[in-house]
């Protein structure tokens, strides 16, 4: 048997872990048995629940839309700490001022183009980057410049960019994302959205526009947050779809392209807003801290339900199971919805600040923010010896297929990034990517978009390893 | 050999076609062997060809939307006469009355649910379908009634709908078409759309929404021609997403939900625009007519790429192909862009009545209308005993795998219609339709979802069939 595994090994390389999770014991030193017997149990038990569906569901549906500062992002702290407190959390809610930045009219249309009828129109899809400064009232006109680089941008200069729209023309990969490397696609075309804006105007140009990061190719443009930097003028920025990406590039090639663009976007003072935080107290060690997160304010176009509502709803879940089966950790698990994940951070960057003294005290942090498809395993920052740890999570939850472990040297979460700054190891769900950023950031990021058999195994994972993680006989290597 | 093919269509039904088509030999009574050999060799040189994906492209890049009425259908009535005058064509434009249908603002949004917080903005996807009557500027608010059918609505009856907004929830079967049932799919779903406001008035409701009649899951409305008969009020008539009726039917479930409806478009005079009729006169037999068409006009919402600028560029290109390779048919190929397919068939009523006396002279007439996906052969629309005729034809598309054949009784074509009905032989391409109600009617019906080699397919197979009812040695059964 032994031998056939290694043959097996030896051709496919997945072969060499399914041997490894199989051989790998549940060693007392770092599991009781009955820590191992009570994982297998939530495994179990997560298939049944439908918990973390519901949430989403009525985040999505009921409150809807979630962006920093709005009203519904107020309900959705109220509605989230209220269900945390019927699950018997000592919740908590931690200040934090967030930026308050409100979608106005968005319109584009060509004016001009190579054998273009009188009184044509030829709308652009393209909605406004987070934090975009407005055009005035009556819009801008002018040509825009393709380029599908910073690079090329510094070739074409000042002479051939000031007072033209510059489009970033760059591809999000879509055969990279359903190779399943979604994440790989959408971080080397983010690059354009978020620095665009300070690229183009540093040249004098009027307005950004990114084709969008991400796989949409419905004709819808993928938000996002964009970046200013002192001493370089705020100039718009927004986002097309791929088709209007495809038809002004191919357009430019016979000739002039001229844009008429419209945004109207305001940023109203900051508002107060909150983290929610809900504990479960750790009946052994109850100082030390287990975080398991999703973060609850969501772009404003679509539900928000894949980013972030599944996150937030399956981190609860984690509560709601353990109480369901009366299981108690060894370490406190503490459910965090974070707010402003998506434009500013403010929600991390306040938890930082208020736990800056009692870091150490944090074992591990979970957050699951990167959507609600099947889970193939998890993802992990820290200490490579990190997985040699996980190994009896991992046979936990090979009936669901979910034991694949990985080390991602870059961090697993925005909300979490600070804390693994500070030597925290964290974690992640590590789910299927291939249709993720098709949605992402779009009008159609809804409800629909979740399906209730992977929104169990999601809560499988993150259960699994949320009671297993508070339930170590030793500490983790940081 | 033979008794293999015979075991093979006994298991296989399609078998026992490739067994037909191997056999059929072309037999001089049907086609010449010059025309059987031409057929192939315009089989060969239309893998080669990209006049038809060229000529899609500048209709919908550069022209774009071309709906009935519009700036843009006039530039596309002009710039398709003078390409068809390129090729050599006997050109003429036959003049019609059309809608002038103009969209307005169109805007949804729920202001009332289980649960809502005040302030909250639940935006609603929706499209205005053409032809409607326009809300009050202001708009309407009211409560939604969600029905599946026109038999609940009738149950509800007048108490129960008296000034709400009917929304007829009924799905779009996905899974059929991916099936590759895609026009039944459409066929069971579009009645709502058409038939929704008619049926909705009648017991009191203020507005009709439809579940969009298409695939697309990318928060994307269908839009598409509605009906209003006399004596019943004309109320508006919109088309929601697919998340948004999911959305809806769901809150619905749990409370009363009111929405906020603007839709604002006007209907202006009549304007006169024009079929665009281009011959290549038949060397036998010249008063004799092979029409070979697609629509020029397009819904307003995309670019009208697979809908139908595909189907003008392709008859297009059967003249380009024929003009290339020198070959001359003995019949009239009648290249036709009809006018105003979409909301009005005025451009094939008034073809219809121009050669009301001339149907006999009509000898077939094809329609490409059904997208530019795979071709996988030829529909028709006539006698059973047709099929046999199209033997060597098929024959002739077998290297391309569009060899079958199929009856379907109730016509291939909106603008061939007339036609069908006047007795004439009507054909269209067959085509995989596995994903063209996902774009169909939306803003993603544009360039980008038109495939290069599908769209040379796509000529082989028209101009094939083409040439080859053009050269026919007897008449069609009618």
């Amino acid at each position: 048997m032994k031998i056939l595994v290694l043959l097996l090994a030896a051709i496919f390389p997945s072969a060499a872990v399914i041997a490894q999770v199989a051989e790998a014991k549940p060693t007392p030193q770092l599991y009781s048995e009955q820590t191992v017997r009570n994982m297998r149990e939530i495994q179990r038990a997560s298939g049944l629940s439908s918990y973390a569906y519901d949430q989403t569901r009525y985040l999505s549906y009921n409150i809807g839309p979630r962006l920093s500062g709005s009203s519904q992002a107020a309900k959705a702290v109220e509605y989230v700490a209220n269900e945390m407190r019927k699950l018997g959390l000592d919740v908590r809610l931690q200040k934090c001022l967030v930026p308050h930045w409100v979608r106005g009219e968005e319109r584009g249309e060509l004016v001009e183009f190579s054998g273009m009828a009188p009184g044509t129109v030829q709308r652009v899809v393209l909605t406004a980057l987070g934090g975009s400064v407005a055009t005035p009232a009556e819009g801008i006109t002018a040509e825009v410049v393709v380029v599908s680089s910073f690079e090329e941008l510094a070739e074409l200069g000042r002479e051939k960019i000031q007072g033209k729209i510059v489009l970033f023309n760059f591809k999000f990969d879509s055969e990279m994302q359903s190779s399943g490397f979604g994440g790989a696609a959408y971080g080397q075309a983010v690059q354009f959205r978020f620095g665009g804006a300070i690229a183009a105007a540093r040249f004098g140009a009027v307005a950004s526009l990114n084709r969008s990061a991400g796989g949409s190719q419905n004709r819808l443009a993928h938000t996002g947050s964009m970046g200013y930097v002192e001493g370089v003028t705020k100039i718009p920025g927004a986002a097309v779809s791929y088709e209007d990406a495809e038809t002004i590039a191919s357009l430019a090639t016979a000739g002039k392209v001229k844009i008429h663009l419209t945004l109207t976007p305001q940023t109203l003072p900051d508002v107060e807003s909150y983290n929610v935080i809900g504990d479960l107290k750790g009946t052994e060690r109850p100082n030390e801290i287990v975080i398991v997160s999703g973060h609850l304010d969501s772009w404003d176009l679509g539900q928000g339900a894949i980013d972030d509502a599944s996150g937030v709803a399956v981190s609860m879940s984690v509560a709601k199971m353990l109480k369901d089966l009366k299981i108690k950790p060894k370490r406190t698990i503490r459910v965090i919805a974070w707010m402003n994940e998506e434009n500013g951070g403010r929600g991390s960057a306040a938890y930082e600040k208020e736990e800056s003294a009692n870091i150490a005290n944090h074992f591990a942090a979970i957050e699951a923010d990167l959507g609600a498809s099947h889970p193939l395993g998890i993802l992990f920052t820290g200490k490579p010896e990190i997985q040699a740890f996980l190994a009896p999570i991992s046979q936990a939850l090979l009936p669901q297929g979910a034991w694949q472990t990985q080390l991602q040297a870059g961090g697993v979460g925005a909300d979490t990034a600070p804390l693994t700054r500070a030597g925290v190891p964290t974690f992640a769900p590590w789910f299927n990517q291939q249709t993720y950023f098709n949605y992402h950031h779009t009008a159609a990021d809804t409800f629909d978009k979740i399906d209730p058999r992977q929104m169990r195994e999601l809560g499988g994972v993150v259960a699994v390893l949320a009671y297993g993680l508070a339930n170590l006989e030793q500490p983790l290597p940081r």
